[in-house]
């Protein structure tokens, strides 16, 4: 078994490590943004520390990973605005050296400069001597990679591949928005503090929701008081920042998946953890439908392009509302998900028990003894006109008349009485369209990307399973002699 | 409002009192049959006290009854073996010299014969001095005649008419098993404990199950141990018999709607609670349908000819079991009935939301947490062919395959699984036609009585709330001038 894992994670890695070939290519474009950056500095007389960031500063990247992160740290006395100012000003000027750029806003404005295929972030921040007041994360991330690189060998590193490679193929990579998984930090912590890629997973199949904290530095004496601080699902408190959970942005269904995924790497080790194999191949969706008798209701709306936190912040809450919408209706929702190519389209998919429910609905009333409210009730539904009022035992029961008994019509009038995302209510306004069964047919060869969403929504297995499905149903087939 | 009480009651009892002519009629037959079970005991030198019992002895009957009841009061020294040879022996006779006659089964044997258009029950029993020991209803009959009798003046002998009549007219008149109301002595006691018929309507307006005790001769001291000893929805001890609740067939349902009924009278005195409007016509069943959006599954069977309590008793247990069916595979059942010519032909009704469900269903699994749970769950649940598992949050969700997804063919096929009368299930295995939707229409002309009883299961409103309504639309009419 050890063998096997030991020679699994080398075939593995093979593949996740980056060859010296593209290590050179990505650290000659790391080193030309540094130098942009050093000489725009120079030219305006600022005081600058210029470095690389993130995973190709910690050389904990994956092969493929085409992010780059430089930083300009600056006095922390130019104060907020001059940051901005400043730092923007020589972002600006070292991204034009190197190609297309535009200029962003997260928590923090910054410059991404997008040169031979690499997206490079140029990120103003301050250079603080220690973490402490008001802290933004920019400011935090040379603190992290310092942490980092001090405590990484070149071994570790290397787990640190198999773990994110691992949590890619899983689906639970990611801390932004969109995913709500785990930060490249978040990977480098785990595989610092639990000793390795192996022994990550192995903690994390033990991992247990509002119980669980990872202290690599020892910052809380007792686990409650960090979970007491933090209250959320997962506690990994930072090692250069206690008052920070590096998990914070980790939602319970990400760790439950990874918790999940983990537990059945060890029951069938295998590569197709890191290469799951793709859900069933989506030909009809007619067919598809008539075999399980459900429906699908799709609601599409073209979108601006925006930061892709922000719209699929929107989009979580608008999946959300419309849910609701239709099971307040009477729908039965047996599941629901939002895709989008973040550049212009975005889909609220539901697969429905049915597009069309009845008009008659039973409503339970007040008890006999409750006088007045027996009185109002009567009042309100004596006039119905197709069944009932009548006693149900002790209990009056009504039979109410459904204005919208048609999923597809409940959508496209009455989503306004959803609570929607702005962006999402906006577009809606503008370019709605609601689709219904086979009318999806017509999204799958327009909008690149919806067919292969669309597949898993209905196979509906995450990535991990079929990966452990797959290793299962390899090992019982009988062997082939060649 | 007294005033228009008072002349209401008057235009009704005109109606429901027996004219001289039909009461001369009545008494008539009721003596031929007394005679004759009186010559029947003589021929057979047997020492038998023979009288007529029940409603007409007590003058309490309405015109239109057609039940005569004649009582053989024979010596307890011959025993139950006795009774049943020797009593039989007399009943036997006596009908046959008044026409047809069927021997009847209840809790004791007795005869009923066809007279001129009346069923006259000639039924043997013990002539007990006083009610002690093991005692059958119809040995409690004579005793029940002597204390109305004794408490009933003339004037309340029509207000237990007023009673009856309103009784019958909201459906809750009867304490044999198909209605589940009230018995023609409970009417009796509820109008010489309360005083009246108003009175007793007043009172039953206050009523709250299982907390109202009515102990009209005072067995108990405290009404908590009246509760405690029966426990049923209502209490009334028999005055003649402290052991037994008088109420005790009455079930909760129309308990509740007797109550209910009560207080729209109250609401809206009019002579329609007394004759009240028939439901909606039943034109189409598949435009009622249609507009209504739900779905009509009938279960029909021949039946023999059997005692009505017997066959009722079946028909209400076979209602439920085949609900549960329903229910358990994931059919939403709006409502539910059962129907009988209690000759030939047996129908349990339902009304659906829908006819067929999606095959998928989502079923929810063990949290992560339970390992051995999830052990087997995913045993169970991996080879699923359309969708899932996943997790949904901390815990598992897997998507079954339903096996019948048509209730037609549920009904058709699975209705052994259900828990069904023997009767009903022995009516089944030879003769079941199950129908849904237009497939229904065929069965209203074909089955005499049927066509009402589906046009007041899908109008639902009882009889005494489509009175009420009457009553109010009418009084809101603009007058019409003449």
């Amino acid at each position: 078994m050890e063998e096997r894992l030991a020679e699994l994670k080398r075939r593995v890695l093979a593949r996740l490590k980056p060859s010296d070939e593209e290590r050179a290519r990505t650290l000659s474009v790391a080193q030309r943004a540094v130098g942009a950056a050093r000489r725009q500095a120079e030219e305006l007389g600022v005081e600058a520390e210029v470095s690389v960031q993130g995973s190709i500063a910690k050389d904990t990247w994956v092969s493929g990973d085409r992010d780059i992160d430089v930083f300009i740290r600056l006095p922390p006395s130019l104060g907020r605005h001059g940051l901005e100012e400043l730092g923007m000003k020589i972002a600006r000027g070292a991204a034009a050296e190197l190609g297309v750029f535009i200029e962003s806003y997260a928590e923090h404005p910054y410059v991404q400069a997008f040169v031979e295929g690499y997206r490079v972030d140029i990120v103003p921040c301050f250079k603080l001597e220690r973490l402490e007041g008001e802290v933004t994360a920019v400011d935090r991330t040379p603190f992290h990679t310092e942490f980092v690189k001090s405590r990484l060998s070149e071994e570790l590193r290397d787990e640190v591949r198999l773990l994110k490679g691992f949590m890619k193929a899983a689906g639970v990579y990611g801390a932004e928005i969109k995913v709500q998984g785990f930060s490249g930090y978040l990977c480098e912590l785990l595989v610092i503090h639990c000793g390795g890629f192996e022994e990550a997973l192995r903690a994390a199949s033990m991992w247990r929701p509002w119980r669980t904290v990872l202290d690599p530095a020892g910052h809380y004496e007792r686990s409650e008081e960090a979970l007491k601080a933090f209250n959320q699902p997962l506690v990994v408190v930072d090692p250069v920042d206690a008052r920070r959970n590096v998990a914070a942005a980790l939602s319970l269904q990400r760790m439950a998946e990874f918790t999940a995924a983990s537990r059945l790497f060890f029951k069938k080790p295998s590569e197709l953890f890191f290469n799951p194999p793709p859900p069933k191949e989506l030909r009809s969706v007619a067919s598809a439908l008539r075999q399980r008798g459900t429906h699908l209701a799709v609601f599409k709306v073209d979108v601006e392009k925006t930061a892709p936190d922000v719209l699929w912040g929107q989009l979580h809450k608008s999946l959300e509302g419309l849910e609701t919408l239709l099971r307040s209706h009477g729908f039965e929702v047996v599941d629901a998900s939002a895709w989008s190519d973040e550049e212009s389209t975005a889909i609220l998919t539901f697969e429905l028990a049915s597009l069309s429910i009845p008009r008659l609905e039973k409503r339970e009333g007040p008890p006999l003894d409750e006088e007045s409210h027996v009185e109002s009730f009567l009042a309100k539904h004596l006039g119905g006109d197709f069944k009932g009022p009548r006693l149900t035992g002790w209990r009056w029961t009504a039979y109410t008349s459904r204005r919208l008994v048609d999923a597809k019509e409940l959508l496209a009038v009455e989503w306004r009485k959803a609570r929607l995302g702005k962006l999402i209510q906006e577009a809606a306004s503008k370019s709605l369209e609601v689709l219904v069964d086979e009318e999806v047919e017509a999204l799958l060869d327009r909008i690149e990307g919806y067919r292969r969403h669309l597949a898993e929504f209905l196979d509906g297995r995450p990535p991990w399973l079929r990966a452990y499905q797959e290793a299962v149903r390899v090992e019982n087939r009988p062997s082939q002699v060649g």
